[in-house]
C-alpha cells in the first residue's frame, strides 16, 4: 500500500503516519517528490485493515498495490486448479458443458432434458429447485421436490448435478443432493451464505454479481476458501450496464483476466446474460474462444412451455448444432470438447 | 401488457397468441398497424407470468404497461404511508435523522455517539452489529454483543434503534433487539431474507441494491409486503457507475420518482454513497432539498479511530453544523427538522 | 407508437390525443384495458417527432414500437450489405483483418508495420494521423504528414488504408488520402461530422460511442446514410462500465444483435476495449467466434517504443500467432481468413 | 507516478526503468517491499507521456498520483474563479439561473420566454440554435436565424445569452452573437472544437459527457484553457447509468468534488438529466443545496407545443414556484438568489 500525503503535509504528519504503520508491525519507505511525499508500506496491508489512515492529518489518499485476496490469487498458487466432480475435471484440458433447464418443473421435463443434454455432450446437469425471482408473483421453484427429481436424473444418466442454494437454511439439504453448489449472482456478496458453503465439502460455483468488479468477485471466492473449501469455480454471467437490448452485458474479457489473476477455473453462462436464445449460441462460441473452462447453458425440450426463462432457453436442435461448434472452438486453444455419442 | 407481432406474422400466429391470453382469463384488443399488428392484453398481466409469449411464432416482443408491483404502488394506495417507530413518524412532516457509527465497536463508543447524535437531533440511533464486508479479513462486527450495547444505548437515550440483519438465521435475534430492521444493499434481492422480515412485526428499512433499478427496488419491497409486513421504508444509498471518485453515485433523482410511484417513505444515506465525509454534508442537504423523508448518517466521536468506514464518518462538530443546515433545508418544502436542544 | 393514458384520463383527454394523431395524417386504434386505455398509432411515428404527446392531459407515457432508423434497418433491407474497398469485401465470407499502429509515428515505423501486418493477413492498414487524446499534453498525431506516409505504405504494400477523421475541417484532406474514413467513439454523435462524411464517396467505419446504446449507434449510421453514403461499417470497441480492469468492456453480444437488426457489417476492435495486449488475442478470437465480419487491431514493431497506446499493441510475434488462430476460428461459422503467405 | 514492479522483476529490470525515468529529467525513489518493489517518479509525469513504461520488462503497472491537469486544478489556483459575463458573476456569492427554451423555435416564442425567465430571476437566457439530435429526422434548430432572434431577445431584456456550438465551422458565427458559448455533452471530447473555443475571447460552458469521469471532464476544460481561454464554466447534466426512469442520472456529488479539485464554477442542468419536468424542480433545489453556482433550466411558455424536449420543460407557473424556493435554498449556504421583481 502507498500513502500519498497532501501537498501541505507537515513533517510531523508524516512522522505520525509512519508511527501507525510501524506499530502494526509493518515497514515504511518514504519518498519525497516535487509536490508531495509518498509513504510505501512494506508488508501485508491486511494488518492495517482497521486503521483509517486516510483520516490522519496530512493524508491525501491511500493506493493499494497488492490484491486484497490471497487464497484465490495466482501469485501464491501459480498452477491452475482443477476441480474434480466425480470423474469430471473442471479447469483441465476438456471444455465442460453444464446444461439443463432454468427450473426443474416436473419429473418428465427434467428426465427428458437430461437425456437431451447428455447426448449433446453435457458433463453436468443443471436445474433450479430454489429460484430467486425479481417478483414475488413469479414461479419460485419446486424446492426439495426439485432436488429429488435432480437426483433421479443423475441416477438415470450418470451426470453429476449442479443446483442453486439461495439461503443458509437450505445449504444442508441442497448439499445433500447436489454435486456442485451454485451461488447465484444476487448472492455473490451474501456473506453468511458464502461462509456456510465454505464449510461444506462440495465444489461451489460462484456467479459474478450483476455489479461486481472482478476484484470483489475474487474477494467473494476468498470468503469461501477462507472457511476451508478450496473447490471454487467462478462463473461469468454478465454485468449490468446501460445497454437494454441484452438482459446483461456478458463481459468476456473477464475470462482471460480472471485466469491471469487467479488459479480458479472459469465457466461462462451466456443464457442469463443474453436473455434471448438467439444470442446464446454465438456467445457460447465466443466464451470458449476467449478461454473459458466451460459453459452453463439453459435448455428446455420445449421452450415455449417453460415456466421460467423460456425466451433464453435453447431447444434440442440448436443445442446439437452448438455441440458441433464447440468441438471446433475448443480445438483453437488446444483443448477438446466431446459430445455424448 | 402489449404484444408486438413480427412484420411477417400470419393471421394464424395472431389467433394463437389471442387464444393463450384468453385461456388465462384475460381480454385482448387487436390493433393492425401499417407494418405490424399489436395485441393489447386487458387485465392483470401476472396471470401470464408463466407463459413465455415471446417465444410464440410471430411474436416480436412484449411491452409491459403497468408496473409489476401492487402493494408498493401509489396507484392502489394514493396516500403516503407514515411508518411509526415508537413516537417517531417516518414519512410525515418531520424530516427524520438516523445517525450513529457504521459499526458498534464498544459500549463506550456507542454510548458516547448516541448522546452526540441525540443532541444533534437524531430521532433514531444507527449502529451495525453484523457487518457485511467485501473482504473476509475486515472487521465483521460484534454480533449479538453489539445488539445488547445498542439496546443499552436506547435505554439511556430513549432513541429507537436501527441495525442491519444479514441472514435468515439472525432475523429473530436482531428483531428481538431492534426497532427498525435494516436490509443492506447487498441483500436487496436476498429473497429468503426479504420473506423472513416480511413475517416480522417490525418496520424494515430496505436499501437499494448497488445495481438495482427503481422497479426492482419496489419489487423487493413487494416481497416484504406480500408476507404481511407493510411497514417498509426505502433507502437510497447510491448506485454503481463508472465514476470512481465516489464509492457510489448517489441517485437523488430516485427520491421524487419513488415518491411518485409508491406511497412508501424514502430515506437517503449519503455516507455510503460518498465514501468520504467531505461530500456527506452537501449531499445530506441535497437529499432533504429533493424531498427525502429523512437521512441516515454515519457519525463517529473520533473517525480516525473507527474500525470500519472511518473516512466517511462525520465528527461531532460537523454533525452539529449539518443539524443547523437541515432546519433551513427542511423548511423549503414546508417540513421541519428539530435538533435535540 | 403506443400511447398509454393515465388511470384517470377522461374521454375528452383521449379524444384530444386522437385528434393530434389524426391531424398528423396517422391512424389510431383505441384499446380500453381494466385500468388504463392505450392508443395505438398507425403509421410512421416520425410524423409525430415534433409533437410532445407526453405532455397532453391524461397521457401517462408513450412507448415506441418500431425502431427509429430506416436506412440502417434490416427490416427494409433484409440482405447483408457487403462494402467494397478496392478488391477487399467487408461483410462477405472472408473475415477481414485491419491492423497497424495506433498512431503513425514515422515513415520507418509505418512501412515496417505495414509489411508485418500484410504478412499476417491484414487486408487493410490502419494508422492514426489525427489523434483524439484525453489530455492536451499527449501526442496528437502527425496530421497531414501522417496521411502522406500512409499513402506511401499503401503504394508499397497494396493494402488499402483506414484512418480517423476528427473534425469537419479535415474531412476533405483525410478523404483525399484514405480508403476508409474512421469516425472514432468520441465522435459517434458529432452530427456535423457524420453529415460531412455522409456526403463523401468513401466507406466510413463508425465506432460505437463509449456510452452509446445499440439503437443510438444505428441512429448515428442513419445520419451518414441519410446524406447518401450507404457504405457504412460498424465497429464495436467496448463500452464504459464500472469495471476498471479493462479500459472498456468489450460488448461482444452487440455483434449478433447488430447483425440481426441491421444489414451493415460489423468489425470489432479488441485493442482499445482491452487496453492491454494480453487480452487482445483471446478477445480477437472471441469476436470472430460470435460472428464479427472482421477485426481492427493495433500492432507495433516494438510496442515499448510506441508514442501512444503501446501497452495495448501486439508485437509481430503475437500477431502471427493470432493469424493462425483466426483461420481456425473463422472456419467455425463457415467463413475463412487468409494470411499473407 | 508510481511504478509497481512484478514479483519476479530482476535488479536489471529495475535499473532499466530507473534509466528511462532519469533520461526524461525526472528523479526516482526505490522502495523494496516484501513482495514487490515500487519506484516513485519525482517530478512532472507529463514528461513520461510518450514512454510506455508499462511494457518494460518486469513492470506490473503504473499508478498516477497527481492529477493530469494543471490549469484547471485547485492545487495551482487555490482561489475559486469568478467568470464575468457583462455584469453577471458566475462562481461568486449569487446563485445564477440560466433559463429559456431548449430550442429557439420562433421570434415570438423566444421573446415571450425571455420575459418570463427574466421575471423569475434568470440572469442569462438560454436557447438552442444549432441542435444535436439523436435521430436525423428530429428538428435540428433554426441555425443562424436562431442566433439573430437570441440577440434580439438580449437587446429587449438586457439578459446575456448562452447557446450551443456544435462544430468548428460555426464557432465564429456563434461567438459573434452569444455571450457564453456552450459545449454540449456529446462534444465534451470533440478536441478540435475545444481548441477552437479555447482561442475565442468569450466564456465557455462545458457540459460533462454522458460517460465522462470527473477527471476526463477536467481534462477537457484543460484543453480549452491550454489555448488561452481561462473563462471556463463546468456544467453537470447527468451521466449514463443502468437506470431507465430518468434520461440520465444527475450526479450531484460531482458538484462538491469538482469544486474541491478545481477552481472553476459549476452549473447544474437538471432538465436534461431528468428528461421529465416533474423531477426538475426537486433536482434544481438539490443542486443549489449541494453547492452549485447556478442552474440551467429549460422553460417553455407552452411545453405542449415545444418542438424539442417539451416533456422536460417547466411552464411559467412552475418556474415562478422554483424561483421562490431557490431564494431559500441559496440562503442555506450563505448565498443569495434574486428574482426579477
Amino acid at each position: 500500500m502507498i500513502i500519498v500525503m497532501e501537498k501541505n503535509a507537515t513533517p510531523k504528519d508524516i512522522e505520525n503516519v509512519c508511527e501507525v504503520i510501524k506499530s502494526a508491525g509493518l515497514g515504511v519507505h518514504i519518498s519525497k517528490g516535487e509536490d508531495v511525499t509518498i509513504i510505501g508500506v512494506i508488508g501485508d496491508r491486511r494488518k492495517l485493515a482497521e486503521k483509517p489512515i486516510e483520516l490522519m492529518d496530512g493524508v491525501e489518499k491511500t493506493v493499494p498495490i497488492m490484491e486484497p485476496y490471497k487464497l484465490a490469487s495466482r501469485t501464491f498458487h501459480p498452477e491452475p486448479s482443477v476441480i474434480k466432480v466425480k470423474d469430471v475435471e473442471i479447469g483441465g484440458n476438456e471444455v465442460i458443458l453444464m446444461a439443463g433447464p432454468c427450473a426443474v418443473e416436473s419429473r418428465e421435463q427434467l428426465l427428458e432434458t437430461a437425456e437431451i443434454v447428455k447426448k449433446a455432450g453435457a458433463k453436468v446437469l443443471r436445474g433450479g429447485a430454489f429460484k430467486p425471482r425479481t417478483s414475488p408473483y413469479s414461479f419460485q421453484g419446486l424446492g426439495e421436490k426439485g432436488l429429488e427429481i435432480l437426483a433421479e436424473a443423475r441416477e438415470k444418466t450418470g451426470l453429476p448435478i449442479i443446483t442453486e442454494v439461495v439461503g443458509t437454511d437450505t445449504v444442508d439439504v441442497v448439499a445433500e443432493y447436489t454435486d456442485i453448489i451454485q451461488i447465484g449472482a444476487r448472492n455473490m456478496q451474501n456473506f453468511p451464505l458464502l461462509k456456510a458453503v465454505g464449510r461444506i465439502n462440495k465444489p461451489v460455483m460462484l456467479k459474478r454479481g450483476l455489479s461486481a468488479t472482478i476484484e470483489e468477485w475474487l474477494n467473494a471466492a476468498e470468503y469461501i476458501m477462507n472457511e476451508g473449501n478450496f473447490n471454487v469455480i467462478l462463473c461469468e454471467r454478465g454485468i449490468r450496464t446501460f445497454e437494454t437490448m441484452t438482459r446483461n452485458t456478458l463481459d468476456l474479457s473477464s475470462v482471460p483476466i480472471v485466469k491471469h489473476l487467479s488459479h480458479l477455473p472459469v465457466i461462462v453462462d451466456p443464457s442469463h446474460a443474453a436473455g434471448n436464445w438467439r444470442w446464446v449460441m454465438p456467445l457460447a462460441r465466443g466464451a470458449v474462444a476467449v478461454g473459458a473452462d466451460g459453459l452453463i447453458i439453459e435448455v428446455h425440450p420445449n421452450p415455449k412451455e417453460a415456466l421460467s426463462d423460456g425466451p433464453q432457453s435453447l431447444n434440442p436442435e440448436n443445442l446439437m448444432i452448438l455441440s458441433k461448434e464447440l468441438k471446433q472452438t475448443a480445438a483453437i486453444s488446444g483443448r477438446y470438447f466431446r459430445d455424448g455419442n
